[in-house]
């Protein structure tokens, strides 16, 4: 299925307070950035954020695995655009690909990936119905899982 | 009345990604160093700590107040030790000072003030009965504020 | 002196990772947000930010003191609107008010002041003078100090 | 090359700070506290920080990789202690094992990958020999890498 939109940019300017006396971001801000980016993704593409999501109507998408290759560092010169994709919508889960750029310079590559669940159990519930045509439209893969 | 009790101080290294590209601790991590004081103070003094408290007893002592004063900076090299006072006990509210010292030099001064609520709510309440005899033990001074 | 320029206003959302049991913004997180104004204010107002003010011209600006007044919680609902004004200008040192907005809700007001140092010394020196203009054009009262 | 020491475990409470609205650790703190215990290890086996590996030597230790799998949720009710394993010396970088546990639940378990560097060229440099014994005695494995 080819991927009907844009892929999601999220910008944002690298902060002085997530530099490290080695004066580059701190290792572990990278997977603050990926989070930020999958989070703005939510808000975009599903139209509703995490917040929401679980206070307004008990649901959660715990993340069950995260990986980082960290490609060039970054410091507050830079605006960093990380770009997300789902690559893979399982029956619960969402797999993500997050790949950070600082202008043309690759930055970061991320996997993440999350399941939906009813908060008041914590256990795994299928692709909620009102997100599955746009979850649909967004992933590059699909399968059962 | 006076202090029954050894002052409380809450010790813990300077992390390396809490430094910025100044190759000091970032400004903004002072407040979550007293903040985690006043935390740690709760647990070892009122015996609860504030998830507890939250979710167990749907109570909450969020903060109205905050103030710093910046005295010297610390690195990884320091070992931070910050001593917690009870200055003042209202009928809802607590005004702690929080020094934090790196061996004998002064490192920050701060002053934070909360209030009990009721989750449910978020209105002040009284002091709770079951810490009102602690905390009457650890205050430096009383008012009826 | 009339201020000659509009206000600069820092927006921003708050995120999911900023929030805790609670489910409003940490205490902790409020003196990130005000501090992340005045870095933005830098940047738009003397053209430039921290870090090249550190690694290119061997100067910074430590915070000797910060204050912050709770007004009202915010969540990931809020897009968090920071107001900074210079509010004195000294021989070395900036004092800025910040007043953060979630519409017409008032979330916090803060105080921050920081100083001018070469970082070889650490020591406080005047403010250079290729921000003076700009920084005396913002200011809404100046003073020796 | 059996290994001749005790493993290295690090043991922290979790903060009230580092829960979310989901009233569990957030994503994103978990690499935050993989880091950390690392930094510990070093601190611990090697009887160096790095902050004083950057400042006083001129080397460094950037993350090239880093992986999560989260097992089950953490409070602050939870201390957590983060066992730190050398599971690769190679000719300049090291591979970790992090596996944490809040009493004898599984947490989480993490890869870390670092090389050292000259700070000065921000260029890999063989391990250092004033670290090799000690990295040799730590390490489950090797390889030229």
């Amino acid at each position: 299925m080819s991927k009907p939109t844009e892929p999601f940019v999220h910008r944002r300017r690298i902060l002085w307070g997530e530099t490290d006396a080695a004066r580059i971001a701190y290792t572990a801000r990278f997977l603050d950035f990926a989070m930020e980016a999958v989070e703005a993704w939510f808000r975009n593409r599903l139209g509703i954020g995490w917040f929401e999501l679980n206070v307004d109507l008990g649901m959660g998408t715990p993340f069950v695995h995260a990986s980082l290759d960290f490609r060039s560092p970054v410091t507050p010169r830079d605006e960093l655009g990380s770009t997300v994709t789902l690559t893979r919508l399982g029956g619960s889960s969402l797999r993500f690909a997050v790949v950070g750029h600082a202008g043309a310079r690759l930055v970061y590559e991320a996997t993440l990936v999350c399941a939906f669940v009813a908060t008041a159990t914590m256990r795994p519930i299928p692709v909620p119905e009102q997100f599955r045509v746009a979850l649909e439209n967004e992933a590059t893969s699909q399968a059962g899982e």
